[in-house]
């Protein structure tokens, strides 16, 4: 099916069957269907959900994670909200419910805000024909982005390279194409290149233990995995060709913040002269902020540095603390791959210039 | 009691009692008594010893490990041999059973060949006498040195001074006082000032989070746990005012192999113009070796990084690997600090000077 002609949850469903899409999320006749992350990498389950509380819930107990699929559950959600024979009040409120999941997502309040504007104005018999279409509409160009920034990455990348990836920002972090790493890795190898990819591990929450690698695994996709201290020595040997990562916020002068230990990936790669992309979506570029300096750190829960898998392995009584994510300065970084093409130094300059085109 | 009024086994024992040691090995009574550092930090036990094969078997078992720690048993163990009434052949057959336990432990070779060349000429009724002075020689030797570095390394730090350090290099992997990172926190303290350590958890065999942060708490050293992706991060904000860790090896040039991860610290320090400190016997500098160009990276049982305490943490089936070191080139180090001063830059001059002085 050309992309073209998806006009509806069926269409789009049938996409994405198509596509070998790893959904993390979809919707097919009343229900939202979301993959249990917390499962991975043992058990590959959906969960049914039928309202928006239970969807709220899912999202709140990490069932799910990542912008993108955040985004789409409760797109998903308000779809189902409507075709149960809501009004625009009722589906208000549900948006209500659903932001409060996690505040501080934009993109999920951008998706919310863009389907609740659309229906606004619309007959209450109407809503759920115009909210599939808005929905299926938001998916859609979504996927489409999905694809492009892989193949931006994948024009960089030569036949046999080594790749170097750090925490997840694949498949199910996104739509399911693959996210700004995975989808890259996969076009390359549907150009009948031949790619491998080292993965850390990503402690303490193993993002790249559990997801990365079971994603690169489903895919077929030649991996590595290493710890978090291990990247150096690697680059050191030269098995390292390429650094590809996602990132959480990339500011106004190209600093990056991502999964803590990204900087010292990227200076390990600076010391042995391999260079760093780093994939972002729209979303995720922030002009409000000049520089990383600017960027609030999020600090989580140290017991997730002392215990794992609910098990303490520290110290009894021993502190540890628990930064989410650090920043890398935009010098050490070679560019970033998006949905329009390759930004190459100057960033300051050609992050904006990117920002109007992709409006 | 003075040090050099340690002329038995008794006033060894009385001696590190005093000193407060966190002894990894100690002999008495005819029973050499090993902490069981495979239980550590859930449990503080020591197993009893009573034959070469059960020393051996310990050894093997990594219930003890550390250069020093491993030399330390076996000659305990000779001692007991020894004083069970065997002949100087026995003896030699009992050095060959021990060096077998790891066949490239350079300090382990040297101690055992050490006594055995010292009691050679002697009458088998003196063996167990003679046997006795030499051990007791050897382990006051080492806990002289071990103070002589903590003296070294306490000289550099100001009051206040936050300190990272990565895997293991204290207490129990020497003889107990403080290896080469411990020793100097102990002392700072003992001169009245403040110092608090940051310590990562070394993955996959979390030296850091069970040993060194135990130790730390264990002589009320403030201490802080993190993750290895981590150090950057505190590096960044200003945190870490310089990071002091142990070394595997050492060749002329100044390169550094030690446990892997070390390499990425050196570059964050770098990058942020804080001191790196490397704490090193006699033994761990081998001048043999150039460069650290030279030096093999054992790569260890991939099983280690895909599980932890045995239960499976990665992707089934996802391949892995484990080097076990990386080389941290000596540009990146501030100096050494061993038993005779700091060695400081330029270390191919000055790393042979030590050698010579030290002898």
């Amino acid at each position: 099916m050309d992309v073209e002609n998806i006009k509806s949850i069926n269409d789009l469903n049938e996409y994405m069957e198509e596509l070998e899409i790893i959904k993390p999320v979809f919707y097919d006749a009343g229900t939202v269907y979301m993959l249990d992350q917390t499962l991975l990498p043992f058990k590959e389950k959906y969960i049914s959900l039928n309202s928006i509380d239970e969807i709220a819930g899912a999202i709140k107990g990490m069932k799910t994670r990542g912008a993108g699929a955040i985004a789409a559950s409760a797109a998903y959600g308000l779809l189902q909200k409507a075709d149960q024979g809501s009004s625009y009040k009722e589906l208000q409120r549900s948006g209500e419910i659903l932001k409060a999941t996690r505040p501080t997502a934009s993109t999920l309040c951008w998706v919310i805000d863009k389907i609740l504007s659309n229906i606004k104005e619309i007959d209450d018999c109407s809503i759920s024909e115009k909210t599939e279409q808005i929905v299926v509409e938001i998916i859609r160009r979504k996927i489409q982005d999905e694809i492009k920034i892989a193949q931006t990455g994948a024009d960089l990348l030569r036949d046999g390279e080594t790749v170097l990836t750090h925490c997840h920002a694949g498949a199910i972090a996104g739509i399911g194409y693959g996210g700004v790493t995975l989808g890259i890795f996969r076009e390359v190898v549907n150009r009948s290149k031949d790619i491998h990819v080292y993965a850390t591990e990503t402690r303490p929450y193993l993002q790249g233990a559990r997801i990365t690698t079971w994603e690169l695994k489903k895919t077929g996709i030649p991996a590595t995995l290493i710890t978090d201290n291990m990247s150096g020595y690697f680059m050191q040997k030269g098995e390292i060709d390429r650094v590809i990562v996602g990132a959480d916020r990339v500011t106004a002068n190209g600093d990056v913040a991502n999964k803590v230990g990204t900087y010292l990936i990227s200076l390990a790669a600076h010391d042995k002269g391999i260079p760093v992309y780093v994939g972002v979506s729209r979303a995720g570029i922030d002009l409000n902020m000049e520089s990383g300096d600017e960027i609030p750190i999020e600090m989580r829960d140290p017991e997730e540095v002392t215990n794992l898998n609910g098990r303490r392995i520290a110290t009894p009584g021993i502190k540890a603390e628990y930064p989410a994510f650090d920043i890398t300065p935009h010098k050490y970084i070679s560019g970033f791959i998006t949905s329009c093409g390759l930004i190459e130094k100057p960033f300051k300059e050609n992050i904006k210039k990117f920002m109007e085109v992709s409006k």
